[in-house]
Formats: structure tokens, C-alpha cells, sequence
């Protein structure tokens, strides 16, 4: 520090980054407790635990304030700090991510009412391998979005949206499978389309995944890849 | 203008006026290109017309890069102008509701693509009264949602939140009737369900034009009512 004018200018901008990592922090805080729902939402379907089932659904309030919060945050600091260029980028990543996970939560939560419904009007497991499978694949690709934003890495971002495609065509090959199940046992119908709800929220968690991909790369790249087609 | 300075900052202030009412007409030309893309989507299933709906998935695109356009507009006006309190929280909402105004264009393609799937693989007629019902009402809370937003007025929003109940409502006792129908009678199971698809994008669009009315309660008293459960 040479003068004290810089050494308070850049006391001012320590802060801020301490205000900026600690925004970000609360924001991978709360991705940790949505994939904690993810992953018990799935357990719940596979276990038939209707116990679980019905704490996933409860305790997706807590999801729901955290983003509150951290909507808060994000506007006091672009009001106080008046952030440019890639810290402004990052804030609006972070408000536009944390919508994601709320989305994921909000789902997983859906799943979780499925198990409570199966584990009352009964499971059908021979459907369950590929509810399984897709489970796994939707929550890597959560986990590997949180971490892609963790390490500002818009490589493994993009791996993401190659995932979900794959995640896509599971989807559209368990479906078929569903409906020649509900076709050859029009009594199952009821119960399949509990699973099938499952497994729509669980290609739209991949949706909301591949989202906060594309939050990472406009934050790194400060390029919007939302919408262009994957070459 | 009894000075110089003031007239400098008046015009400042008229010009950051300026550039705010224009962006919050740009979201709401948004606005009205979502609504008639919905309008079509429902024409495209109850006519059974398979041109209508390509064409409705085809201007999916459209609606994607004026997301874009106007969420960059956005960042700059938070880069440039700083705007604090009542202004940041415009311009705050004005993101979030064009990533809302974008989904329900995404909604509104997958119900076209469905009529081009039931214009296939052959309607059922029956089925369609609810849809219709259904559809009118999600129609009329989108255009609700965005009269609120063009007036800021924050009564008309929570009346949005009530509708939303109803379609919730409506949307079961229809599910119901299509469980019926598709264990009745086995070989319209995958013509059931495109329906039931659509059915599903239009509660959805339902949410989002209910997250449009609580970013209108959100701009208008400054308070986060999304997580609140009404009274």
C-alpha cells in the first residue's frame, strides 16, 4: 500500500469480493441442500419410503426461503456496490442460478409426492431400472453444473448439455417402455403415470441443470449460449 | 431548467427514463408475441391443424433471441446507470419475467407439437372440451400478468395467484377424465397422452404467468411474495 488512498480503495474492493465470495457461497450452500432433496427423492421412489417421501416434500420450504435470501443479497450488492462488467455478470448469474436450483427443489419434490402416491396405490419395480438409471445421470449432471460455477469452468459446463441429450433419449425410450406396460395392463395405468410424472420432473431437473451451464458460460465468456444449437 | 447543472441532470434522468420505459416495452412486445404464439398452440390442437403447429414450433426461435436482446439490455442499463431502489427493482423484474415470458413460448411449442401428433395419429374430440376450458383461462391470467406488470398493479397480480388455483383445479378433474377414457378403452393410451402433454404445458404456463404477477407484487411493494401461501 503506497498511499493511503489506495489502501482504501482497495479495502473497498477487498470487501466487496468478500461480499461477492460469500453471495456465492450461500449459492453452492443451497445447492448442496437441493441435491440432498434430489438424491432423497429418488431414494424415496426406489425404497417405496413414504416416511422420506414425505419429509423431501416438506422441507422443500427451506429451499424455498434460501432463495429469497440470496435474491436479497444479489440486490443489495448491485445497489450498494454498483458491480461492472464480470462482477455484474457474476451477481446475475447467481440470481438466475438460484431460480434453477429452487426449480430443481420444487421438483425433486414432485418426485417425492410420487413415492408417497406408489407406496399407497403400489410399486411397479420391473419400471424402476430405468427411472433408476436416469435418476443417476439427472443428478450428475447437477452436481456437475454446481461444480462447473464453482470453478468458473465453461468446458465441463458445456459437457453438461451433451449430457442432457443423452438424458433426453433415456427419457424418450423409458416412456415407450411405460406406455406398451399400460397398453398390455390397462389396471396399471394409474400407477404407471405416477412413475411417468417422476420421470418428466426428472428431465426437467436435467433442464434446469443444463441452465446453470449456460449461467456459467455467459459468466465466463460473457457470451448468452442459451439458445444456440450444440455443434 | 433554472440552471445549467439541473437541466444536465433533468436530462440525464429523462434520458434514463427514456431507456427504461423502452425496455419495459420491449419485454412487453415480448409479451404480446408469447401471447399470440399460445393463441396459436391452442387453435393448432382444436383444429386438429399440423401447419399451425409447425409453424408455432418453428417461431420458438424468435421468441428465444428477444429473451436475449432484452436481458442484455438489462445488464447494460444495471452497467451504466446504476439505477438504485424503485428502478433496480424494474429493471430486476423485467429479467425475471422475460426468462418466464420465454418458457411459456417454450410451452406453447410443445403444444403445437403435439396437435401435429394427434393430427397424426388421430383426436379425440371428447377430450378437447376441457383442454379448450383450460386453455382460456391460462390464456387470459398470461394477458392478466402482463396488463398487471404495464400498469404496476400489484391487486390485479395477487387476483392471478387465484386463477391459477382454479386451472390447478380444472387441470385434476381433467386428468381424471383421461385416466378414465385411456382404461376404458387401452388402444388410445398414446393418443390420450399427447394430450395430457399439452394439458401439462398449459398449467405450466399457468405458473409462470402467476410468477409474472408476484414479480409485479414484488416491483410494486418492494416484498418477495412467492413463497407465500395465500390467504
Amino acid at each position: 500500500m503506497s498511499s493511503q488512498a489506495e489502501g482504501h480503495s482497495l479495502h473497498i474492493s477487498q470487501q466487496f469480493n468478500v461480499e461477492l465470495e460469500e453471495v456465492k457461497g450461500h449459492m453452492m450452500e443451497m445447492g448442496g441442500v437441493v441435491e440432498k432433496q434430489l438424491a432423497d427423492a429418488l431414494e424415496s421412489v426406489v425404497t417405496s419410503n413414504s416416511n422420506l417421501g414425505l419429509k423431501v416434500s416438506r422441507d422443500d420450504d427451506e429451499i424455498d426461503s434460501l432463495e429469497m435470501q440470496i435474491d436479497e443479497e444479489c440486490s443489495l450488492i448491485i445497489a450498494r456496490r454498483q458491480p461492472a462488467a464480470s462482477d455484474l455478470r457474476l451477481v446475475l448469474a447467481i440470481i438466475k442460478t438460484i431460480r434453477d436450483l429452487e426449480r430443481i427443489g420444487d421438483e425433486s419434490s414432485k418426485i417425492a409426492k410420487m413415492a408417497v402416491k406408489l407406496s399407497e396405490e403400489g410399486e411397479i419395480p420391473s419400471l424402476f431400472v430405468e427411472f433408476k438409471n436416469i435418476g443417476a445421470k439427472v443428478q450428475r449432471m447437477v452436481s456437475m453444473s454446481l461444480n462447473a460455477f464453482a470453478r468458473f469452468d465453461a468446458e465441463a459446463a458445456l459437457e453438461i448439455t451433451k449430457a442432457d441429450l443423452e438424458v433426453d433419449m433415456e427419457y424418450r425410450s423409458a416412456m415407450s417402455s411405460m406406455i406398451t406396460y399400460m397398453t398390455e395392463d390397462p389396471r396399471s395405468i394409474t400407477r404407471v403415470l405416477n412413475i411417468l410424472w417422476a420421470l418428466r420432473a426428472l428431465e426437467r431437473i436435467g433442464d434446469h441443470a443444463k441452465n446453470i451451464a449456460e449461467h456459467v458460460v455467459y459468466l465466463v465468456q460473457g457470451k448468452d449460449v442459451r439458445h444456440e444449437k450444440l455443434e
